[in-house]
């Protein structure tokens, strides 16, 4: 409903006020609205630069172990808040956010704060109702040290989410360019450094849990979380990694020894659905703030499903997925290579959930990881390259970089001052408008798309889309996807090819239309535009699907058609 | 079958044989066989001696936290064991038990040895399964450094079951009065302190598995293991001690203050299943050598059933228990005040326990700790009193031994050398000659035990058995028992009452049998004769109740009547 509301407006208008509204001048208040829209900088920061992706997550889950997250009053003081805490130890870091309540997310200085604060930390006596002694983290400020004034509390707040569809399409209407606007839409959506160390948290405390039993496992955050292409308010994807339980011995030795006495089980399949399912119980039964617990043992990858409310996480807690694991971090270090890499996957990602290529329930329909795919393969065909091959990026590797998951080869490059590319200069805009023209002729009826040799291959087998798996080459990535999900995407790339060539779109904002709120709105162009959903989509969504559809590139044609006529007045 | 040996052997010898066999000496060598049936010591050892229930159990706890279990190879070689155990720390106890293969219980001097051994501590690499890298204290010793001799183990094992009850009873016969049958009884069933060592181990890998999640948490046993009444081979009871989890507080700081986030559910029961059910499925799928985990978590004392294979026992794990906690105490000091006590309660549980008036299945059967009030009731009215009152053990309390469990005055003296009694030198024979006759004339249908008291009171309520609860003065320990159940046991104490007053009984054994094996055997006499299942008992544990019951006194009086006449030889 919110989400057709932008193209609506389209209609109601005049083209005498569409025109005025692309003539007039941004205001610079609406500049600088909200998440900051400057240009986006590899993330994360500064200091991270150089860091390996192992080191990187490693640093953040070591970070994650010394934090605490904290319930405040909602009338909080910051400096009160801190000073309280501080006499635990020293902190290294504080924010707060807003979620169900408001939360702190309280980094110290090393875990003796956290044990100083936990011997002052009581279990909450309740009158009518029982509680289970189980104690974490997660805990709650109470008491009357907070803000007294009567106005708006004064905590700067990090927001947690991404904006609406509307916000997005007008901030990005603001804009001046595409390659602008292209860097804008990835800044607002990125996770922040916020986000990513409350996403760390979340896996400490859920490793609290199941460390309970397994004191050497980790729980290491995936996908999205930690590739470099993660949106604020994506799932948290997690997994329980058991092989760093140490101790497993081939060798005999020649005297006497002694073993641990195990539970013999037929598979790994049934370690890894055992100890999801305590792991889940212990989540259903104790863990604070973990509810709509699901054991979903019997897929493929069993895996435990459930929100973590005081962040507002969905997450799916999986085990030993090491492959997972490497494909983010091949993912990441492609992020890095070039700043241009983030913003056309941001782009095509949000392009494609806003027309319903991608959903977020299982499906015949096309993978956030696969349209990554889609790009990284796009970019490596670039001349020169903008990316490039897997296997070069495996012939970089150093011998400390081998890495055999289940007998494949997943070895990459660590270190990414050896990726060294001759320099591509095109600006985004023409990325993205090849992009969308690449996709538009692709050849997906024979080859299959093959980002190991950056090249496109035959395909092994049927398939309507085929995209080999990096790491696990007899693997289709997409062979989920059905031909009626290729056509529309086929379809829609060349929709949005057309739009971007043919200038309507790409002509930066002359007109602002003051509405009657008063706030001066850019109508939306260029990569705004694309992000406009359909009406027959946006009734799709709504499931209202007997209202005819009028092809979206017929559409948006004779609305574009209809700006160039010159107004009546 | 085995059980009914002993009688049938009677009906197939001659009176003469009978005879010949009761005027035969003993032989030494019998006398000395398996246990030592030396006159039992108030357990357990002198060390123990003037120490409170309360240290005493903490004490076997901490020893239990140094301790671990280790399966170790047929023929293993105790010097060689313990010679590769104390590289990792100084040992302070060791013994070996043959269960499901042979295992020792290594005692270290302090938890380092334990961290040194799990250093060395290999996971086992299984080829054609998984394992569940859960690590506990229950080890497998591997390797060659074992005894290579041929000849059988020289290993001393400690035996962890009571004999057979033909075994028993030939033991008892042999006996040359009815006091030292009653002692050796005892010391032949009593728990060892090697058994009651395994026992507190086996609570102590439990509570690895519920400290998990509850680091503060205690497993404790109770009931027969620590009430001074327990039978090697008897259940294994435990409780999860959540209330020493600390940190609750009343009070309000006037400033911040912090508390944990925790689940809130309707009432402690919901807290007590949700912790049961975590901790149950952590058993199932974690805990190596617990097997058959029930979850009982509907009954009125939700709990966990399982059995531990390596120790052989049948475990019930329920959570919060201290009203039966302090029960056990009860026992334990009564246990202590007279080794007399011991001796009967051992006699009337066993001689319950062979004519089926206690049973191992939940039901109308009178339970031991029934039994256990009846002893006691019983003592306490000798003249002069054997037992006191428990009025009397809470009038001898200090300040510290106030106890209050939910409502109830759970208040008794910890210091056992404040118990002073006038001196009752009745020999165990007429205690329990009396104990038959006292409970054959006891007016139950309108009296009440009365432990607390020393004396009978009216029933506050219908009931066949009426015995008040120690602790929970509103309650019937045992509401359970019907008419027909309270009859029979009423009919065996008549009827033992009558064997033990016409002298037949207690002749000591004048003659001895050689058997065809050569052994010599003395005929059941005493308390021997009283265990002998009569052949209806047998017949209807066998569930061939169609056979025709003669009435076992009548039986039994037929037979003694037989013996006092002249041989016919």
């Amino acid at each position: 409903m919110a989400a057709s509301m932008g193209v609506s407006r389209f209609h109601k208008w005049s083209n005498g006020q569409l025109l005025k509204y692309f003539r007039r001048k941004l205001t610079p208040s609406l500049r600088g609205t909200g998440t900051s829209a400057a240009v986006c900088q590899p993330r994360p920061d500064h200091e991270d630069a150089g860091k390996t992706f192992v080191v990187l997550q490693e640093e953040r889950r070591e970070r994650a172990e010394r934090s605490v997250l904290i319930s405040c009053p909602s009338k909080t003081s910051e400096k009160k808040v801190l000073k309280f805490l501080s006499k635990h130890g020293a902190i290294n870091n504080c924010f707060f956010y807003d979620g169900y309540g408001t939360y702190a997310v309280v980094e110290f200085a090393n875990r003796d704060g956290i044990h100083s604060l936990h011997e002052a930390t009581s279990l909450p006596s309740v009158l009518h109702e029982a509680s289970v002694p189980f104690k974490s983290r997660l805990l709650n400020l109470k008491g009357n040290g907070v803000d007294q004034s009567n106005g708006p509390t004064s905590l700067k707040l990090h927001t947690q989410t991404s904006p609406p569809i509307n916000d997005l399409i007008q901030r990005l209407a603001a804009e001046e360019s595409i390659d602008q606007q292209l860097h804008s839409l990835t800044s607002t959506l990125e996770l922040t450094n916020e986000n990513v160390a409350l996403r760390f948290l979340v896996c400490s405390l859920i490793k609290d849990i199941a460390g309970a039993f397994f004191p050497e496992c980790t729980i290491r955050p995936f996908g999205s979380t930690v590739n470099g292409f993660g949106k604020l308010g994506c799932d948290l994807d997690l997994f329980l990694d058991l092989d760093s339980v140490s101790g497993s011995s081939t060798k005999r030795p020649s005297g006497l020894s002694v073993e641990y006495q195990v539970k013999r089980v037929a598979s790994e399949r049934t370690v890894t659905q055992s100890v999801l399912s305590v792991v889940g119980e212990g989540l259903e039964q104790f863990a604070p703030g973990c509810v709509g617990v699901q054991k979903i043992l019997n897929a493929r990858c069993p895996l435990v499903r459930f929100s973590h409310q005081p962040s507002g996480f969905q997450c799916d807690l999986t085990a030993n997925n090491r492959v997972a694991m490497k494909s983010s971090e091949l993912l990441w270090l492609l992020s890095r290579v070039d700043e241009r890499v983030r913003c056309l996957v941001f782009m095509v990602r949000s392009w494609a959930r806003v027309h319903g290529i991608t959903s977020s329930i299982p499906g015949p329909w096309i993978t956030n990881f696969s349209l990554s795919m889609l790009v990284v393969f796009f970019l490596q065909g670039r001349s020169p390259p903008i990316l490039p091959t897997l296997d070069q990026l495996r012939d970089l590797a150093s011998p400390a970089d081998k890495c055999v998951i289940e007998g494949n080869d997943c070895t990459i490059v660590s270190d990414l001052t050896k990726i060294q590319l001759e320099q591509n200069t095109e600006p985004l805009e023409t990325l993205l408008q090849e992009f969308f023209e690449f996709y538009s002729t692709f050849p997906f009826n024979r080859m299959s798309i093959n980002i190991r040799k950056g090249k496109q291959v035959h395909k092994p087998e049927a398939a309507a889309l085929h995209i080999q798996n990096p790491f696990e080459a007899g693997q289709n990535v997409s062979k989920n996807v059905n031909a009626a999900q290729l056509e529309r995407l086929v379809a829609l790339c060349r929709e949005s090819a057309w739009l971007l060539a043919h200038g309507g779109v790409s002509v930066p904002p002359s007109t602002v239309r003051v509405a009657s709120s008063g706030v001066a709105k850019a109508a939306p162009w260029g990569v705004a535009a694309l992000l406009l959903p359909s009406v027959a989509e946006a009734a799709g969504v709504k499931g209202r699907r007997k209202k005819k559809r009028e092809p979206a590139s017929e559409r948006i044609k004779s609305l574009l058609q209809s700006l160039n006529k010159p107004g009546k007045k």
